[in-house]
């Protein structure tokens, strides 16, 4: 079976509110099986870390502020957005990455991220057999974007979606109040660059007729400026005010994002303003109602205040089952979340090979839309209304959240060689 | 002193997350003192439902629909930003007032707003006098900006206060995990229009030497944009990215607000963005650093699910006292917060003449801010602190915040007479 070494993990990508927690579920987990994984070494800024050999020395960080990381957001450790190359462009960053594993007698790899990292995590597995250094690489799925194939959801996006779906509420509650004579239309510009399951997110605030949000704007969608603005004009005649909630890969149907629709700033320079405020103006000139607009960007993802605990859960359970993976001998796997198919929401963690899952991007699937294209249908809310259920709320002090401070110490340098990355 | 008769409750002006808690303050105060104050009738958003006598009859509301109004964001009643002119303007508006007060036998004013609201409450006071309908009238203080005088704070600025701060410390952490290898400059919009109040709160995110906010632009301070790069490149450089957080309010030394730096959309009219997205466009042309930005808007007056404890106390606080005052039989007053003198936080609540506070505007001490202009000092923290105390959390619902629904009767109409508001 396994052999006693150490551990690598890294965080991958955009970081969330909860891949701490993940973190946290690799770390705490591996320390129950010292007889297996000596010490797990985290990637200084992800896998930036490992190929510039800058490991940080998870054994140095005390059970507390270990135990920190579950309700502290973003990266503890530092994450980036680099992604390998194919092993035909650029072979030297896996040998790279082996020399560094092989210095630090570093056997097991988890790599906390979404599908570019799952792909990454399948190559280094397959990279390491064939270099007779073998390695048991396990993905620990993460992404805001919720977009991974083989698992019910991502860590990150429940928390997101609670955020989102909260945020939508109380706005709503403030343009209604003033929207006799203020305000009519309020626009929410939130993440999701190629799937709208964030803005999708929005939809669960309302309760009944006439609640926010009132139009949706998906990029599954083709914005048709025609349709939009007739909907908003109806709300605002029907209910008094309007609220739109855009994804920000919100795109015409000859794919041009709404975000890029020719601002200039007083230079000539494109691209200031993002799409809420594009819309607000579109708004302004055709219907002549009074806006205002948010754009929460990284506020959502950081929202650790309001996580959902149902998400969080969740992370802690895919880096806890991670490395019971890798003690059980399992490599190139993820874990997954599996929704149980009673009535009742429940989950538990199944496992999904990593050739399933590198480079797959899990669409809405279109059912989760209504028909006019501004709005989520039932079956978007069965789905989505169980992954934001409680709240995991942080301890504060002095009126503010707790969040850890890592000491973050380095291991020494075993190679001599330094290794550049591009 | 006091003779049995119905009660007037408006809100004014923008709303904030507790404010229904002073009218949950004022209702149930007043149901303890039906000997005194026989109705509670809540303005059909604000002031213009009593010119127009759509007035809103809250005994018809549950007791656990009032108690409800302490968790639930935003004006319950509804809010406008309409302004009583001065009397020889528009003495119509002051006369129809006086006569539904007196076709409704309402002999007790309560109007919950900012600086003007007082004005007009202290206006409707004398004119009834004069007019021979002596009405009891009190102001009750919020506002999110904190300008009020007379008082140590203003209901509904801790809360708002406590977001911000919050939202701060979390989006840093996700900056702060990715600057290696991407963004490097986060710039955070936050309301403050004539005062810094909202973005000095972002200051106590920072516990030590390096957090952010490394940046605050405050309204007080003209903005110097060689001093501003500078001051964005050096923290760059040292802590490897940079936190700024901007009042909307933030202009140049010749008054010009930053937000209306000449950005125009595609058709050539200005004012798309915001301040934040035209600070970003500056850093990125000048210094060319990644950057990403977030307007909160509505956002952070509206985040009950976040509200301090201490705010929703105080707004609880004064919309109580405010029917004390009345039942005592004063009138042309506004209850204030006094703050304890000792080391550990107390308040109390006093009384300020409104004379004394109509139409002062209370902005923030220059000692509040550091001499570079770009932080916040000792004595702001102080000030600050004590403000976004606990954490007033909401009751959830199947993931969201049980926001209550008033059902909002109207009282039959009694004068034949309809009147335009202007």
């Amino acid at each position: 079976m396994s052999s006693k070494a150490n551990a690598f993990y890294a965080q991958s990508g955009g970081v969330t509110s909860v891949i701490n927690a993940s973190a946290c579920g690799v770390i705490e987990t591996a320390r129950e099986h010292r007889d297996v994984i000596a010490k797990v070494y985290a990637g200084r800024n992800g896998i930036i870390g490992a190929l510039q050999e800058e490991l940080i020395d998870t054994s140095k960080e005390s059970k507390a502020a270990i135990r920190g990381l579950l309700q502290t957001p973003s990266g503890a450790f530092g994450s980036c957005r680099h992604k390998l190359k194919s092993l035909e462009k650029n072979r030297a960053e896996y040998e790279r990455l082996i020399d560094v594993f092989r210095a630090h007698n570093i056997r097991y790899f988890f790599y906390n991220g979404g599908g570019d990292s799952a792909d990454t995590c399948l190559k280094v597995s397959q990279l390491g057999e064939s270099l007779g250094y073998p390695l048991q690489a396990i993905h620990v799925p993460k992404t805001i974007d919720n977009d991974l194939p083989h698992t019910d959801n991502s860590p990150g996006f429940g928390s997101v979606a609670k955020y989102v779906a909260i945020s939508t509420r109380e706005a709503a509650l403030d343009v209604a109040s003033m929207c006799a004579s203020s305000t009519k239309v309020f626009i929410l510009e939130v993440m999701g660059r190629h799937a709208g399951w964030i803005a999708a997110a929005s939809g669960l605030a309302a309760e009944q007729e006439g609640d926010a949000p009132h139009v949706i704007l998906f990029p599954e969608v083709a914005f048709d400026k025609k349709k939009f603005l007739a909907r908003v004009e109806k709300s605002v005649k029907r209910f008094g005010y309007c609220v739109v909630v855009a994804s920000e890969g919100a795109q015409t149907a000859d794919g041009r994002f709404l975000s890029d629709m020719g601002t200039r700033d007083a230079f000539g320079h494109a691209q200031l303003g993002g799409l809420a405020p594009a819309l607000a103006a579109m708004v302004k000139k055709e219907l002549g109602y009074k806006y205002h607009w948010a754009v929460a960007d990284y506020l959502q993802r950081a929202a650790r205040h309001i996580a959902s605990q149902t998400d969080l859960d969740q992370a802690y359970a895919v880096g806890e089952a991670a490395v019971k993976m890798a003690v059980a001998g399992k490599t190139a796997v993820m874990p997954a979340i599996v929704r149980g198919k009673g009535k009742r929401y429940s989950w538990r963690i199944g496992e999904a090979p990593l050739d399933e899952v590198a480079n797959v991007e899990k669409k809405m699937p279109r059912n989760f839309i209504s028909r006019d294209g501004f709005a989520i249908t039932p079956a978007a809310r069965d789905y989505l209304q169980p992954l934001i259920q409680g709240e995991a709320y942080p301890s504060y002090r002095q009126g503010l959240p707790r969040y850890v401070r890592m000491k973050n110490e380095l291991v020494p340098r075993k190679l001599r060689k330094r290794f550049k990355v591009a």
